[in-house]
């Protein structure tokens, strides 16, 4: 029995997000159901991030054990050609059976895409999120600053988030701009369920002048989801690098994929 | 009576190209039931350049004629309200009764988007060319310059392309990289049927070291369609621009939609 690491490339957007659910397409489900069949046995998945309905991935990291024996390309290119285009594996590694794509993941990076136009994007609709007037990107920087370090984020979890504590670590939250483009780039220990979307939803209201940014703050700190606004919608989101004690899969956290 | 001229902007990839069809999903199709249905009356269009399936334009321009009474904003959110989101209108002008938006355009703007990756884009295998391997930009530039100037494009033509002249004056091609990414900027006073994907297609031969670039300029002065490498996917094809004697809309040619 050998273990695999497998890093995965991902539009979310025809997809009712990561975890295998029935009469529903999930990257899970499509992913096992490729693996199985190239491997000719059964084979489940861990991953290291459950992503939402239309949420993207560019660097999602997941675990498997397999008996058949295989070539590392015959992963790669055997997986693919079961797989539908809208996913895709990148790049497969023989891991120690200790590793845990969940467990063994020191922290998630997420980007967050966000395109201020007086028109949506035809072409990129399902790809980034999209506001219909510019945002003070001073303000939303501020507001964001405030979020950094070890914080109870009660105020931007899901009501049905299952993590055991809302209690994470927000080591960074950069916003950058090219254009009418805005990135949000988020880097935690973990994420809460629908934390990244709701933080951008929060910003958003600093940006867009309906809140200032003490009262982002104060509403920060009340820990009650009531009080904050909206869940931003999932099309700019996209999961870009999984950190793992040891050296894993090289990843680019640089580049914009968009410009727009 | 009053014309109009319309900036439009789409994804190709879920339409059977611009021209209207009966039984087949349209850009032009759906440009029109949304016109008629906001002005409450039959319109038809003109349009610049007519894409074929599965091309995109971020800067498509098309004219019509109406009796109805609207506001330029009305006819820009009105008409998108009743348009698919993969469509966009992002202007309208009011334009004199001898603007045609096919037969005043002095030039088009063609980029092709071509990622070069061992594994193709899951989140934009419909907006970008792929090919498996890194090609030789220098010997591609090299073969380009061969087709700038007013010649017989019929070895790019495709078969059953309608123009009544194989001469094309082709003003521009560059190449540009950003990482992985190369863009194709073809500018030409018009294009024959297929002739950027056969360029594109052409060129890529030279990338891949299958023609030198001698072969590639016998095979341009040969005039024959039969000897020239395969048409390219239409997938990272895009309409970026449509030039007129007067200022119309404003385009930007320098901003990358990908860098990836």
């Amino acid at each position: 029995m050998a273990k695999y690491a497998l890093l995965l490339e991902y539009d979310g957007s025809t997809y009712s997000g990561w975890q295998i659910q029935a009469n529903t397409k999930t990257i899970q489900g499509e992913l096992e159901a490729a693996l199985s069949a190239f491997a000719n046995e059964k084979i489940t998945t861990i991953t290291a991030g459950r992503t939402d309905t239309g949420v993207h991935a560019t660097h999602q990291v997941v675990h498997f054990s397999s008996l058949a024996t295989r070539k590392i390309a015959g992963w790669i290119h055997g997986v693919n050609c079961k797989l539908p285009a809208s996913i895709r594996v990148k790049d497969v590694l023989d891991v120690p059976d200790e590793f845990d794509a969940r467990f063994s993941a020191l922290s998630r990076t997420y980007h967050y895409y966000l395109m201020t136009r007086p028109v949506n994007s035809a072409i990129f609709n399902q790809h980034v999120g999209w506001y219909y007037q510019e945002l003070d990107i001073e303000e939303m920087r501020l507001a964001a600053s405030k979020l950094i370090g070890r914080h109870d984020f009660s105020s931007f979890r899901a009501s049905g988030c299952q993590a055991n504590t809302p209690i994470r670590e927000l080591r960074n939250l950069k916003i950058e701009t090219r254009g009418n483009m805005i990135r949000f780039a988020l880097s935690a220990n973990a994420f809460l369920h629908h934390m990244v979307r709701n933080i951008v939803g929060g910003l958003l209201y600093v940006g867009n002048g309906r809140l200032s940014v003490d009262e982002f703050e104060q509403i920060f700190i009340a820990r009650d989801r009531k009080l904050a606004p909206p869940t931003f919608m999932p099309n700019g989101l996209y999961l870009v690098n999984v950190e793992y004690p040891s050296k894993m899969f090289a990843a680019d956290t640089e580049t914009w994929l968009f410009n727009i």
